[in-house]
């Protein structure tokens, strides 16, 4: 079907075809709530009012409204407007967009929904899509086209994508919920009252005895309660760790070549630069440290390229330690989850005076849990605490409910059963990989809960504006690189299999395979 | 009873009395486990090592062991060495030292109940009380002691209190957990699953929601879920203004005379100078403010004097942030509690463009919990948010459970509940002073969950030390003074009747009683 819309940018173009308006808008409308740009729920303009926007007759609008009503897209009731009708399985499909998405689109729609701002949603702004649908004829925008600049709507959310892929949330729908009430119910019925009082700045001391064990055993750490303190997840023990650098007056961190910019603009905030180091296969080269006051490492499954720190470049890490006094930050973030040999214990387990290990329960169980754990060389404790403002940052019946999860075994259950369930999406996506898009490469396939596709070169930015006309939230590689990293940088898709709900992850596979080159 | 134990410092002073040494020993000891200064379950060292650290037989230590195993003070088990018996009432009544303790007794007592480290004691150092007994004869120091300084045995916890009175935290062992319980499975259960996501970094909108409503109708406030931040707890928030205020380059906050350090601390580390307001009966002044550019206040209820900010000072303070562009920082800590009038609005009604209102769940339902919010003017929203990362602190089970808590009407109900409770130990508190202390007079008794108690002049360091012996915590006025106030100081007990879970609040008041001047 040939469309009459072309888009771009925020500019709508209006093309007479040869349906004519009316034809031309409804199909326009229809694609958009088919591909989750225009989301359920969503509360369309008044027909008087997009009729303006476009320059358009009000009844063309209104036909159009009319004619999607009909097919069941839209619905319309007295009193409340049009919006786009609910959908079965596709609406619960809808995922937020993820660890980036901070301020974005999902906190955008969720205060739409419920803070009762911004009900109205610009449909001119949600037309004009991520770009002219690549490999589809006859969308390249027409010659004389009718420019007509959406105006006098409150800001649009941005459209949510249908599908999301973005690496740095599990699967959020499998939360052990009755597993984790049960816990809670133990952890609150058998808890002295003193537990909850203003705390030890270390964290429950229930948690850290309970992490202590739990670390050992699974991650190979030389832990002591007495030396963790539990942190409202990574992101803050990172900001604790900066603020004692600077405080100790550090200048600079080394980093990897690809990582989080929220980690290196955490650093920044506290005052520290970050330089990458270079990397090759055998991981991140430590041989090029020199007098950076701090280094901070994905030793078991480097963030997002995937390979694992060599055993000779781990050891050279923490000679490099011992020889300047320098601090190593080992981030943890995914150690459970290895599925093709043995995990590879902790860094910090070489050498408890040089390494703080950093763990989290984002991924193993849910980032909105908030807690995240620092194992502290002994001589750093106290500056810790200190940066940490000398009291308990979370809640303590989350953490006497973690301890209890810990101990019991049920955190044990839920990561040999994540795991499983992680690993026959992993197998599924390279199946398919393998079988409709020959031409990609899946890399750092071993552990956690993304891969990397490598694309063919120059095909990245393509493939992104493909995945999003296809309704899905994905980011490219170039996004997790250094802005002073030397490496070539090589095209490819960081793909978060971990982050679907089990209904949706089907189709997110097939909107990835339709979003590769073939 | 003659007592030929004198102690003071960390000395021990022996002195041959009519009973002989083991005499002295076994009422020294026996004093000890009764006062609580050996708290329920503390090991003993052995006999060996107590009769070498105190220069005396070791049969002398075994026998007087014997004897208190015999009157059941002891308890001794093959293999376990001899303990400190657990009592039935009296243990439990046993309470952490409350807020200004973090990283004090209360955090080595529980690392050695749980991590099982320094399971030893140095009894020589906790019979070394808080100094000689004041008023009774014949505790003062002997002309010739035996010294003997304690040595080679870890550092001893401090002792720990009988009783707890010192305010800032509610009776913690009145916390609903059935009520907070089926709320957590109530929000857990219909939560969607994108609430365990990275999320807002103003706190889930529920929680946002329900706290404008219920802030809106409980305390006055103007409130809107989009300008509320989800803290964790109080300090916190006044991290992200103190962080917010040095970041547009303020230099000085005014603050009341009588206060917390720990807020002065909080604002000193973000590189502010607090300078004390003056006060009278109609509160604190806020004619003495200047070119300072932000000022703290607790205008509902001041902490810890107890006063309510007369309405003209209200407006005064509005004024002077209108006319200055200073920020008003509202820290409505325990609003919710008012016994005897119509609760105090916030002052945050009379101008949300110029008060930040910071309210918590510290006192209304627990401190563990970690929750507190603030109330932001539209334009600093921004900054608030950069000082907070970007990111949401507080886990979302917790924010979730406490949205349901409120929504429910749980929350109501409870502080319902906990208003008439308090409100009877107030009562009960202010008519046993009359009968016992009548030199005694109880101010700021019309709300929150402590009074100040006045003392004759110069008496107030004496009445530490009578409570101190008594076993029990309090804290004397003069511990809030603002280091710089102008303020003559009055002799007073800031007595946090509060705290006590309700079994204990008898004896707390008892021992309240006798440490006052009769």
């Amino acid at each position: 079907m040939a469309k009459p819309w072309a888009t771009f940018g925020i500019d709508l173009h209006l093309e007479p075809a040869a349906g004519g308006l009316r034809r031309g808008l409804t199909d326009a409308l229809r694609e958009a709530v088919r591909t989750g740009r225009l989301a359920p729920g969503t509360r369309l303009p008044s027909s008087r009012s997009l009729a303006a926007d476009l320059g358009i007759a009000r009844n063309t609008v209104a036909d159009a409204y009319a004619d999607l009503v009909a097919e069941g897209w839209l619905s319309a009731r007295q009193g409340s407007g049009t919006r786009v009708a609910e959908r079965g399985v596709g609406a619960g499909a809808v995922g937020g967009v993820g660890a980036g998405a901070v301020g974005g689109a999902g906190v955008a729609a969720g205060t739409a929904a419920v803070g009762g701002v911004g009900v109205g949603v610009d449909v001119a702004d949600v037309l004009a899509g991520p770009g002219s649908r690549p490999g589809v004829p006859g969308t390249s925008p027409s010659p004389e086209p009718v420019h007509r600049r959406a105006r006098g709507l409150p800001p649009p959310p941005a459209p949510r994508p249908l599908y999301n892929l973005i690496p740095g949330t599990p699967d959020l729908a499998s939360f052990p919920r009755a597993e984790w009430l049960k816990a809670a119910r133990r952890a609150l019925t058998t808890a002295p009252y003193q537990a909850l009082d203003y705390g030890d700045p270390r964290g429950r001391v229930e948690l850290r005895t309970a992490l202590a064990h739990y670390l050992a055993r699974a991650r190979g750490v030389r832990a002591d309660p007495d030396r963790i303190v539990v942190c409202a997840g990574f992101s803050h023990g990172l900001r604790l760790l900066g603020a004692l650098l600077r405080a100790r007056g550090a200048r600079t961190v080394a980093v990897e070549s690809y990582g989080l910019d929220v980690h290196w603009n955490l650093l920044a905030a506290a005052g520290l630069r970050t330089t990458p180091l270079p990397f090759d296969e055998r991981g991140t080269d430590p041989g090029r440290l020199t007098d950076e006051d701090a280094v901070l490492l994905t030793p078991a499954h480097q963030f997002p390229v995937g390979g694992t720190l060599h055993r000779d470049r781990r050891a050279a890490v923490v000679d490099w330690a011992r020889r300047t006094g320098g601090l190593v930050v080992e981030d943890d973030y995914d150690g459970e989850f290895r599925y093709d040999r043995q995990p590879v214990g902790a860094l910090q387990g070489l050498d408890p005076d040089h390494v703080v290990y950093a763990g989290t329960a984002s991924k193993s169980l849910a980032p909105g849990l908030r807690l995240g754990w620092l194992v502290v060389p002994p001589h750093l404790m106290g500056e810790v605490l200190r940066a940490k403002g000398g009291i308990d940052a979370c809640g303590s019946l989350d953490q006497l409910t973690l301890a209890e999860f810990l101990t019991s075994g049920a955190y044990d259950r839920h990561v040999r059963a994540a795991r499983l369930r992680y690993r026959r999406r992993r197998d599924a996506l390279v199946a398919e990989l393998a079988r409709r898009a020959p031409k990609v490469r899946a890399t750092g396939i071993a552990a956690g809960l993304h891969v990397v596709l490598r694309l063919p070169p120059g095909t990245e930015q393509q493939a992104l504006r493909a995945a999003a006309w296809h309704g899905l939230a994905v980011h490219g590689l170039h996004r997790f690189r250094h802005p002073e990293a030397g490496v070539e940088q090589d095209d490819a898709l960081v793909v978060g299999y971990g982050t679907p709900p089990d209904h949706a992850w089907s189709g997110a596979l097939e909107a990835l395979c339709a979003a590769l080159p073939e």
